[in-house]
């Protein structure tokens, strides 16, 4: 099978310093069910790289230069979820997609963070999916999936076991998202997933149970269909 | 002054070949009116790109390796222009934007295709706008600028001189794509400009002598305002 | 089995575009056969490469300069390729000699396009012939092998079913070349096949069915013999 | 003037994030005191380094693949500064010494973080003065110099205002110091600077206006000479 | 089995040229017991490098800098044992410890040089063994082992069988040693040994086959326990 | 100027060691003669190369392999040139053709060895001359310049001051040249000069006041001309 994971920075990395056990869960159900395909999880930046952003941003520094710093954080992540990984993962972090398809080939899970400026790491987690032809994509975040609306301001919001990625869509557009909030998908990850009719699960990532039931294709979470 | 050009692969490298004359023109104007400051000029693919992009289709590989393909072939338009350029022009093509960033220091004009798979290069251009603080981003295509509609289908469409980003949006909203089609801009290099306030100028490259204006500040095609 | 193969760019690289249905032909020949050995491919530039060295003289760029164009495209070309390959191949293009045989150490299917400036891909193909410790260099052009003397103006010219690499020489000596002109070898390719005692096998490229016999050892093309 | 200057990265990459004001006015003083010459600045991990080196043990991975983890912090802290001191600063960040070298001779501040696991950052600084031939090297830390004895338990603990190489390595012997404790100097930075007879300034780097003074060889901290 | 080797540079790559006789009984040994675990051979200068720091010494260049080209000398000889060893080894020379993790998951010897100026290959052996895991490092130099003291001025040296890392410290800093003279082991060295808890065997590889007896854990030379 | 210069690797990396000497002559006429222009200098192998490449022979490795140790040797020897050429060389070593070029837009003398096997360094440097647009190509070597036949058999062998690149292969082609002996040029080397008309000057590298001549202008040694 072959398989891309985004794994949220949140999740992982947080302000209080990074969730060893989260973290050493989520490696141990990865080499558990490593099948030798072509895996690849990709890595965001959590707190660490919010804090460099911010100061970044306070010292005056444009927005792409600053997020080249968020990247840097994200490869940093990734290659610690790699060597947790051990023999399981290959141990150098890819900057380049043609470097995650030419690793992902060679037998071992490929984690990765950022590729480059203006592009989030769902973007990349999408672009990874087609690249390497995965049949699905898991995206981890700190919710239990997709809602009718948002569960933060409207307690009637209901959590959707199946969703197309047009309703996604729209369910977006009329939510509105502040700077910083977290954001489920964007633009560039939509149009790629559209494309390539490849179906995305959002579980959340703070049960590592989870994870495991996506990656088997057992119901949970909320699943994003192509059509 | 720091400026971004971003010039359309079509205009140059056509399906009879490389316009080699109108390279040598925007080469000349490049070399006379180069100040010193950070400039990049922004190459796109053109026929070439389309070709391989076409064939590596036709093969049934997906969609982000056969982008990867055309990347590269923008890489070699902006080499062969940073070679017409001679010493003006920084002589790597780089493929990241910290190189970008790094090589626009110096004192030379750096030209660059592409950098990632699921980048357009009007995307990369304004991206390299922000990263470059350019005070304006120019976005030479062969049409004359941004008109109120669609001018080869609607006979009333008339030209613009000047366009918020927010507008632009809309307009373009209205105009459905086919793919293929030639695009104006994107969903990230509005983002981009809009959160970095470049204004961006939108000009016929087929005529050379649009650059020159453009780049003087001169009157010329559309001025699309961050506001 | 360690082998190298040599595609003309031509073959495939053409005027009216990618003959997609030559390129699938040939990847499907080559994975069926591949026996895990080191393999390498090397890809010529056919007309897109040409395009551009005729662009770059145009502009009055030096040769040498003109000529890394063209390595650049014969890169494209053996991506294409290594797409078209999947899994049986390695899934990045080497630039050095050194990538090479680390590559084909992997127990993939490497391919390459040209190295540097100054070195033609028959020439490159030799040499990697010799690094990879090839048994033959298979050397597929749009020609059905070497002829006493040019097919296109000799009506007598005879097809040779084996030659040695001195009487190569001589006929090539006689033909005279002009600029841009099909050349079956050169100086370079012609000392290592000598020195390292490397059969070459001329086929006729445009049917694949004839890649397929030479690999597999049957009769087919001009057998060069090193003595 | 040939100069080196480590900055200690729990100065500026605190536990409560970076110290913003304080990377502004280290960046400020570098800017307005850059002579041309070669100078570099290494900075040092801080925080999130230690963050990253400790969740990487709590895994169970060894001392030297989380001190790469370290290092890769060290050089998105060196980033941050080089954006900060914008067009002074060579905008690449060096992973080897001689890409160090490289960058020093184009009139540019380096900014660099470390270079391989088993080298501490003052180490790196130390190697760095000695291939730039720097005339000093000024380490900013978080105490006013070196002292007689250790000032957190020592009430009667001098501060020096000059002390040779060797006695501080013997002041140095006497302090037990337990892991995790800042440590002043180590073996390899001690032996280089003895070799190439480069004095050392040990400055507090709270106050910006300390690294001015250094810098203009202004008495201040402790002076450690080579003899 | 994780394994690391040091080769010391002398034993190979000596004033009267290269020892193929020594290096092909290394590499044939090598060949024959690798079991596909990850093993890294870590090679010296020798008389090459030696000359080359002496000549840039001479020209005034600076320690760094000269050390440079001892360390380029190492990758070199490395380079021939790596052909030596032909598929069994990893066919490229990691230059950062992130990419000796790399290669060796990939189930071939690697084999290296130096790393950086500033370390020695003893020191860079160490580093390699803890990024590996090694279950012992085995050090090849011209003498037995390690010696109650220096055997060529003290004619009751005896050979020690086994030594603790703090035992062999204070031979060590009892035996003067100038500069130029053959070192057993740096501060850098010991220290990751200690906290790693990795065994070193100091043996005579003149004799390849006592390289076989401590790769198979025989008796042979000094073995040094981290207690 | 325009210039690129050939320093045969047996003038100073010679069996005894390296001539300090006469390195460190030819760096100072280089670096008091410089005039800020794209200027090249390409060093060979000599006494160390050879070494290399006849154990590499004797342990059986192919001949491509074998070179790629002596373009590894001959970058070292351009990179103590570099270090004695201080500032005004540019501090890293090019690998590719087109570093060389971006190096050499830099305003420092660029250094370099081989690029390729199968390249000899004279072939490295025509191309250099062409890719840098060189006004001439100086060739140092340990004979005064080109004679009638060869002066080490030929008694009546004379010194030609000037002769034409058709005469000079009609020259070569009459002396045999047995394996190891140094060849003058080589035939893609001869076909570079001549297609780009550049001329070359045979100077013996032994008396470096030969090269300050050669630089100058003033007559000395063999000067080959392209018609």
């Amino acid at each position: 099978m072959n398989l891309v994971i985004k794994i949220g920075g949140h999740l992982i990395f947080r302000k209080e310093g990074v969730d060893v056990k989260l973290l050493r869960e989520h490696a141990s159900i990865l080499r558990e069910l490593y099948d030798g395909g072509r895996w690849a999880v990709v890595v965001g930046g959590g707190d660490f790289a919010r804090k460099y952003v911010e100061a970044s941003r306070n010292l005056g520094i444009n927005e792409a230069a600053s997020d080249s710093l968020a990247v840097q954080v994200t490869r940093i992540n990734a290659r610690l979820l790699s060597l947790a990984l051990g023999d399981a993962a290959y141990q150098a972090i890819p900057a380049t997609l043609d470097r995650v398809r030419e690793y992902a080939a060679l037998g071992k899970i490929v984690v990765l963070g950022g590729l480059q400026p203006g592009q989030s790491t769902v973007g990349v987690a999408a672009l990874t999916a087609e690249a390497l032809e995965a049949e699905k994509l898991i995206i981890a975040t700190d919710v239990d999936g997709v809602y009718t609306s948002d569960p933060k301001t409207d307690p009637n919001a209901k959590l959707l076991e199946e969703v197309t990625l047009g309703k996604l869509q729209q369910i977006l557009s009329k939510t509105s998202h502040k700077a910083g909030e977290y954001k489920l998908i964007d633009a560039i990850a939509l149009k790629i997933l559209s494309r390539s009719r490849i179906p995305a699960i959002y579980i959340n990532g703070g049960n590592p149970e989870n994870l495991r039931k996506a990656i088997l294709g057992e119901k949970i979470g909320t699943l994003v269909k192509p059509e």
